[in-house]
């Protein structure tokens, strides 16, 4: 039973929000799905279609039980306790069930041509609507409205959605990692944006800083050390290589700025259907990288007091190293 | 422990997206979270706070551990199989646990002072841009671009975001329910306009139809069919009421316009801190509503091959009935 809903998208095509696949050893599958989706996923789904009235799960056992099966995998990450005692109760005698976990996830964790095509326009478009967005940023400004310009320009260029609550902070406020934008004017100082979009479904990721008026000596030396860490993880980035290494190279990196607390996140992590997916890009992620697996490399630097500084690029890992699919430049901005 | 986001807003004020609270019988609390959220925790939290470097819940069963109590709740509907599995395995031998459900969710159903506060002014910048938004729909114009506009005056007037992806369904793309903006230019005829918006963390909902050019007799019958079944469920809501019955007066009222096999939801659902919580308005919800609950009204009928119609308002139940929040008008609107 396949019930995490990217899941169900990447195996049958279906976008909404209730359903769940039933996948039998020999390849026949069922998505269910409730009446307010019988048009659209007639629409969207080659597979068998079954419109459930009451739940989706106990419609599903049903036909599991018919089909003499013993044991049913259940998505651990995926469903959530409630629901499991549900199923398990549901459940014929006869029956068992399995917690698993990642089969689908690791599908899709190497993209095919389609899926790069469509992180590629998402990327992009990604990048067209921060150019459009940073024409209007002046000091007066509310990181809300940059906020709002951007999902704006993001949607009238194709976007089905943000693909996370835009990050726009100004100021002391680029501290916070993910900080919500707020509504005082901007004032001279640093400006962090991170953004995404989803389009058809695939997502876009890119961190960039912008500074208004002229940046101060300790800004530029910071900017610097972020933006060498990043080159260089992009560096060490291609098919296998373990995900932790690439993350060691970017510790590294600005320890040897002498930022190696300010660092307190990972340096990246995969996308898709989801804004994070596998792999992680992280200190401790064995997981060696392929090639069609698109990623983000996102060092950055938090001072309490001071700002922060990040910067991020949308990466296709490829046989011999990798591709930077993201077009927006990285020298430092003053505006 | 409780694991839900919007539980642990509740609870405590704190907004990130990564975090758990321990919470005593004596009412010692203390929030976990990751090291992306110190900054944010120190200011939105008054409880205890403890900034986590590996996995939350770990840090939690430590404490935990530490008091020696001997019996954990988890919430079952916030926690997914795979982390409840880590979880147990990491509780000391003497300690047991046990799945709970709705606890704070109860309490959330019930809003007080401040909250209803919220939720009103999240109703009336929903209003206020979907105002904005209609003086730009026209013929030529895409579902899609409506929706960029509708999210950009959301956002401008204050909205954090949608509170769900924002409908825009024209002609017979209206008979689905859920239907996604279409990149197709709109012509005369039926569009269906589902947005909400958050703002300081509290939602809004609204279904509005527009008709573009002259309506037919049948979209006015069939909108008259449904606004009287929304009036009808809405005269229908006061304390002490189930939820069930209110959705029978809405079944009843389309019935009798011969539309009971066109209404494939819910007449609505409670809101809040999330889009849908309880109280669920459905056929079997024998809750009773109370006074201080917010709720949608939003009876639909849809029909393959000719469109579909919703409207629905957010609705505050009072001790003798109910104020309806949202200010925009419900006559047929022909532009």
């Amino acid at each position: 039973m396949v019930s995490g809903r990217e899941n169900v998208r990447y195996l049958s095509g279906f976008t909404g929000s209730n359903s769940a696949m039933l996948i039998f050893g020999d390849g026949r599958a069922t998505l269910y799905t409730d009446p307010r989706y019988t048009i659209q996923a007639g629409q969207q789904v080659d597979c068998r279609v079954k419109v459930a009235k009451g739940e989706l799960m106990k419609a599903l056992v049903r036909e599991f039980d018919r089909s003499g099966a013993r044991c049913i995998g259940i998505e651990k990450d995926h469903l959530d306790v409630g629901t499991m005692q549900e199923f398990a109760k549901s459940l014929p005698v006869r029956a068992s069930f399995e917690p698993v976990a990642g089969i689908v996830e690791k599908l899709r964790m190497v993209k095919d041509e389609v899926e790069i095509g469509l992180i590629r326009k998402s990327v992009d478009l990604n990048s067209a609507a921060f150019d459009a967005a940073l024409k209007r940023i002046k000091t007066g400004i509310t990181e809300s409205d940059i906020a709002a310009e951007i999902d704006y320009r993001s949607r009238r260029l194709g976007a089905e959605r943000p693909a996370f609550d835009t990050i726009v902070a100004a100021g002391v406020r680029a501290a916070l990692p993910h900080a919500q934008p707020g509504r005082g004017k901007i004032v001279p100082g640093m400006l962090l944006i991170d953004m995404g979009a989803f389009r058809e479904g695939y997502a876009s990721d890119m961190t960039r800083m912008v500074h208004l008026g002229k940046a101060s000596g300790r800004y530029k030396e910071s900017y610097k050390a972020v933006l060498e860490a990043q080159l260089a993880a992009i560096d060490s980035v291609k098919a296998g290589v373990s995900c932790k290494a690439v993350d060691k190279v970017t510790r590294e990196t600005l320890k040897k700025f002498g930022f190696d607390k300010e660092f307190v996140h990972s340096t990246g992590h995969g996308l898709g259907l989801e804004i994070h997916e596998a792999p992680r890009v992280g200190r401790k992620e064995k997981t060696k990288l392929e090639a069609g697996m698109a990623i983000t490399v996102e060092p950055g630097i938090y001072v309490e007091g001071w700002g922060g500084i990040r910067i991020e690029d949308t990466v296709l890992v490829t046989g011999n190293g990798c591709e930077v699919l993201t077009p927006t430049g990285k020298e430092l901005v003053e505006v």
